[in-house]
């Protein structure tokens, strides 16, 4: 009996940490992008969410910022710098009228996800691999596909704006 | 050996049975809402995202729609009627400006989520229970009390619109 309750605890234990690698898998998924080598981690848009923003200007869209658990954890407790392992992700929709906004409030006020828009972004966090970048890798996928080199240089440039927070925009929404 | 990999197996499928009730587990949470007598199910900050969305008018708040799995999994496969079950959970936050975006992107054209705002909505899927609203129990907390009666009258009045859709108005982005 107490082997089977042992093996049975192996088991489980097991289990959960099969249940807790599988959001922060590196494995490979696809090419790579340019300059960083990330590619898209699998099954991040089961991660939980970090919080949501409205880009107006060129972008105009609405998005939504995931973390994987590594991600989560630091965001909720405020951890600076994100410790190695914190993979960020930002999708992005197109910024669209709800159809039925108007019969339902009086006017149209209510503006939602459309199509895919603006691809997909990710932040990975690696202090000893990505020295010259804040410890950062940045990609940037188009329908899957890896964007070119010029977008990925523009990255980093634009998130040493934030170099205070490690170089990231989003803050925890509770 | 052989007992051992059967415990095994056993023992990782209790885990993995353990980890897929946690989020939907229908356990009491504090005060019951009115009329529908929800309470806020456990654990629904950590569910999958559904979608995100942005309220002008009154409500100007940037909002975020996440499901159990059962939500998700309808959502996803675009299943309606939606299964008993499915709890749908509507977060909002103030729509604030980004602090940094003039200095990032020349002008200001982020916005991004802040404090929470307009309280915590949930729609719980009972066919049976709820008939008389479609199927769908409807509940609103702010700062994790309940709202009042008078507020939950309103709920289906306005889910009716998009009857056609089991009475839900996000679709899920991809």
């Amino acid at each position: 009996m107490r082997r089977i309750v042992v093996v049975l605890v192996v088991g489980v234990a097991l289990a959960g940490v099969i249940a807790s690698m599988a959001p922060v898998s590196g494995q490979a998924d696809g090419e790579a992008a340019p300059i960083f080598g990330v590619t898209i981690p699998p099954g991040y848009r089961d991660w939980r969410l970090i919080s949501v923003a409205h880009e107006k200007g060129n972008l105009n869209d609405l998005r939504a910022i995931l973390g994987n658990d590594v991600a989560i954890k630091a965001s909720r407790e405020g951890t600076l710098p994100y410790p190695d392992g914190t993979i960020i992700a930002r999708l992005a929709w197109s910024y669209d009228p709800l159809e039925e906004s108007e019969k339902a409030f009086g006017r149209l006020q209510s503006f939602v996800a459309g199509p895919p828009k603006n691809g997909v972004q990710f932040m990975v966090k690696d202090a000893r691999k990505y020295t010259a970048t804040g410890g950062w890798g940045f990609a940037q996928f188009n329908d899957g596909k890896p964007a070119d080199e010029a977008v990925h240089n523009t990255c980093f440039a634009c998130h040493e704006t934030v170099k205070a927070r490690d170089f990231v925009f989003n803050r925890y929404a509770p």
